[in-house]
């Protein structure tokens, strides 16, 4: 046999039965963020690369996809800069599109390019694709999807709320148990402040935010090479070490960030949305996370981090508020916050925990076996019918050996056979054979519809 | 300002209101595709180019958008190679993948890769985009979704009447008029070797294919054009002024074709096919035309084209019957059927006659008034209390001028308006406000969730 076709690294297919497993987890997620008044948006999977580049930083825009321009694509590149093979500088010049790399910055030109027709705040989910030239690994695709949901145009903070309330809520009908961890980004640049490095703000928090996998002597050393002095160092040691309960925490830091400004307001913006949280009850831990600092440099006010209670997979969910996203695309004072579902991990967590519900793979719940022409004819319209209402079901498509249609229910997870031969068709009636516990009866096409419906 | 952002020619973002409309058409369509037991497959984006090159022709290729190696993207290229700007050669050295052109090749590849997992018959949907590096005119764009069904591995014409059936239900369904037009290639092929030219079975195919067109002056010219001599010509006269009853064209095309093979065969499954119809009373109108040609080659047995009773657009579906999808990988032998609706086609007729139903873009039932902190807390927990019971809702979220929050509401399409002021919040009661009719009433939390549940 020849060689087997394949699909490039990094890239997967999602066969029947993963696809459904996926959109068990994508519909979950819509729906909560529809609930939840979120409308959905969609973007083109290409942008322009003057669009992306330079929004992700250097390693961000080197692994952009570009699209190579159709046609002659070396019209705008002379000899000499071809001779000169400077890779870098020629892509520009041979690509003018690139792939979506994530779902904020298209949503940020989304925004701007529409701003006279959007009604603010605007309120917009996106589930899409994006790609990213990343050298693939375990859990590490070079295409997968991302599911947004943020509000652009308000300083509320009962968008925080609404969103800790949807992180609940999805991981509620998830059927898994996670904690939100939450903090804010003034706390930490009150503490920079504090300890007299505000301008080590950055290397402060990466540090900081590696203190759950690397340890705390490991975090003092980076923090120290990022050349912040000891005694500095010495002094986030309260900070580092915090623990108990809400109340314990605020104490704790209010009397250690003292009169710093970013430290007050972080203080009272922290206060107020948990206020606002406790006013309802929830299924999952929500906790204030001093050190939970995250990565992403747009972020300005509430951060938010999720990770699962039974399996260590790092965070399942993330986001943050951002005071300008929109800027770079040159419009300004626009504050939003947002929050993105890692799908692929969540997939992973229900695969591992077996949290799938059972139904989520068997959508098709009955199948005709096919005798020929003269059992065709007698069970073609009761399919009908049986489809009339509301239920998923087929006849095998040829007349072949019995063994090859029952294997073919097995496979595809098909719960039900309706079987009609010569007895049958007399009696105007069908054998309903229960594929699981290998029970038949024999039952009118009426009675059949109520066994499928219930 | 700044110069706004913008996409690239030939793609589209989807508003809210346009996401919602498209989702009405994709929810449409994949339901009854799932309740006729088809399976939902996804492939990636990108195809290796060695899947996707020359499988759609010379012009095709042309077209395939694709993507520029990550890294030293130089690496393969010669000097002279650069030197030559033979960008047709240089594109498949600096480009080993592209993105997907149809969802058909990718279905294919699938299939032969996975042939030792998959149990025969496969029934696979797939909607998803696909790209070409086209034109960009009204229309026609570079990025759009291709909605498909095929089963493959099976040679029932069982398919072909599920086919008809599941065309019929979708539009149905989307409340839209159609005719399902329905040939067979093999008849084309008796006919081309009833006039004694077999050979040019394609040719004559394309040109009687533009009948409705251009007309019967100019497929004559361009049958006799395309090296058909002026006798044979003459004889397809009673094929291209076929008309009357099922019975009626069935009966001239048997006395045409006689003993061809081909016709004969075809004669037989068209007879088959119809007979299955004959068991079902259909919502549309169903026809054998034998005009029909349909351009793709790789279509061997049943066509069939769908065009709107009540716009002229051209035709929103079609598909057919090959013998020999995969044997271009490797796979011989396997027979299947599919369809493909035109996602784009069917949104202009919708809107076009103005069937997208109403609460198609306002799934959003309420919005609460925010007057501020004492207000946000009373209705707050009414406000879930609302999503508890499955309707979406949501609260203003800042305390702003009433006048901006109702701009909110009405563009948003939101149905009704809660609101809660110090008379309110004493009688523990909401005002709600009904925005289409302007009617106010005192209601209760639960009658509030009563009146929004009908």
């Amino acid at each position: 046999m020849a060689n087997l076709p394949s699909i490039p690294k990094g890239t997967r297919d999602f066969s029947p039965e993963i696809s459904a497993k996926r959109n068990y987890i994508f519909d979950t997620i819509k729906d909560v963020f529809r609930r939840f008044a979120y409308r959905q948006l969609e973007t083109p999977a290409m942008e322009n690369l003057s669009t992306l580049t330079g929004k992700y930083g250097e390693e961000g825009d080197k692994l952009l996809f570009k699209i190579l321009n159709s046609g002659n694509f070396l019209k705008k590149v002379s000899d000499n800069e071809l001779c000169e093979r400077n890779t870098a500088k020629l892509a520009h010049l041979v690509a003018e599109k690139g792939l979506r790399y994530d779902l904020t910055v298209p949503f940020a030109r989304y925004v701007v390019q529409h701003q006279n027709e959007i009604i603010f705040p605007f309120k917009r989910f996106q589930i899409q694709p994006v790609w990213r030239a990343d050298r693939p690994q375990k859990g590490r695709y070079r295409e997968f999807y991302q599911c947004d949901a943020d509000i652009i145009g308000s300083n509320s903070l009962i968008n925080e709320l609404e969103i800790v309330q949807m992180i609940d809520e999805i991981f509620t009908k998830l059927n898994l148990k996670i904690t939100v961890k939450i903090n804010n980004r003034k706390l930490l640049a009150g503490i920079a402040e504090r300890i007299g490095f505000p301008e080590k703000f950055t290397e402060m928090t990466v540090a900081i935010d590696k203190l759950d996998k690397i340890g705390l002597e490991k975090v003092y050393e980076e923090l120290i090479q990022a050349g912040i002095s000891e005694d500095a160092v010495n002094l986030l040691e309260p900070i580092l070490n915090i623990g108990g309960s809400f109340d314990d925490q605020m104490q704790c830091i209010e009397k250690f960030l003292g009169e710093t400004e970013s430290g007050i307001t972080g203080i009272q913006e922290i206060q107020k949305l948990f206020d606002y949280i406790s006013l309802f009850s929830f299924n999952n831990n929500i906790q204030l996370d001093l050190t939970l600092a995250r990565g992403l440099n747009y972020y300005t006010g509430a951060i938010f981090e999720v990770v699962s209670d039974e399996v260590q997979i790092g965070s399942v969910c993330g986001g943050g508020r951002y005071d300008d996203l929109t800027g770079v695309f040159g419009l300004k004072g626009m504050s939003g916050v947002g929050i993105s579902f890692g799908a692929d991990r969540i997939y992973d967590v229900l695969e591992n925990l077996n949290r799938f519900p059972e139904n989520v793979i068997s959508n098709v719940k009955l199948m005709f076996v096919n005798f020929g022409a003269k059992e065709e004819k007698y069970c073609l319209p009761v399919l009908q019918k049986i489809r009339n209402a509301d239920i998923n079901a087929e006849i095998y498509s040829d007349s072949v050996k019995m063994k090859k249609q029952m294997k073919y229910a097995n496979s595809n997870n098909i719960p039900y056979v309706a079987i009609a031969g010569e007895n049958e068709i007399r009696e105007n009636k069908f054998t309903l054979k229960n594929m699981q516990t290998g029970t038949q009866e024999l039952v009118s096409a009426n009675q059949m519809i109520n066994i499928l419906s219930e």
